[in-house]
């Protein structure tokens, strides 16, 4: 347990706030700790068929170059994460699903952020619209599963979310999930 | 692209600093953007034998509750990160380890943090002292990893990078190297 003594300071942006706390570690040593509240998130791997997903191209600040991820983004308030997923499938590829299937939450960084991320499979895509997102999404690609899985282990991927959803997918309960959606 | 026109607020927490940064992006909208500088961080899934792994628990401040995770920390300057994974062995766990084999590095989370990761197998391992972070680590625990593929999907387990390695070790390369580690 560590409970905190006070703020040093904060910053906001958005609906994010960052937090400088001093804290009591349980041996009764004081601890200088970041604390980031984050709103949920939710990351979808849409799939094409069962070989192929969709993969969005876009400059990341925080690290300073041009990422290949799946589509993501925050919750927004009164927002169901499974909405949220569609919503943005739809702001950052201009697709649509039919199916779509949770995967599972997980902390992307329980050190210092309170951010909670769903994941969800999804299928049945249509074309429906424009990218919204033009000013933050650079491209949508199509790419294989099994070249997503080569560039993990080569570090032409870097995304957690991408690379824990791929897995998921190729390794786990949603492998089932895809031989159901795409029968070969 | 996005581009700082400048930083209108910084916190600092030993190694790790916060920037609250003033950006321009590609359509010249400005923007507000969290930036976390990281040090480099390392973890492995120590393995016991095939099926069982170690984990540690320990309070997270930014959850604010106990998690169980693979061991994991900060590389230090001038230390490499296979070192690093080794030395936070020993620290979180007072095991060391004979084997050691790299998956892959990755960002937690390219959205506000530079954090970068690499993660690791071990094998061969042996106890070699007590734990030293007695101050972070509550307890180290052996589970099988069935269960904690099951841990992921229920909820239990909430660490991308515990179930990152997990999956990588259960699905990908770093199976191949188990069997030859373990073999049956």
């Amino acid at each position: 347990m560590e409970k905190k003594i006070k703020t040093l300071g904060s910053l906001t942006a958005g609906p994010m706030q960052v937090f400088l706390d001093q804290v009591d570690l349980a041996d009764g040593q004081n601890k200088l700790r970041i604390k980031i509240d984050y709103p949920e998130a939710a990351a979808l791997l849409a799939f094409l068929d069962r070989d192929h997903v969709l993969l969005v191209r876009q400059f990341r600040y925080a690290v300073g170059h041009e990422t290949l991820e799946i589509p993501a983004g925050k919750v927004d308030p009164g927002e169901d994460p499974a909405a949220s997923a569609l919503r943005e499938l739809r702001e950052e590829t201009g697709y649509r699903a039919k199916k779509l299937e949770p995967l599972f939450t997980y902390y992307p960084a329980v050190g210092y952020s309170s951010e909670k991320l769903t994941l969800f499979a999804a299928a049945g895509l249509v074309r429906c619209s424009e990218i919204e997102d033009q000013a933050e999404i650079a491209a949508v690609e199509k790419w294989r599963i099994s070249d997503v899985l080569d560039w993990i282990h080569s570090g032409r991927i870097i995304d957690a979310k991408t690379a824990l959803g791929i897995m998921a997918c190729t390794s786990g309960k949603a492998a089932g999930w895809l031989s159901e959606v795409f029968p070969e």
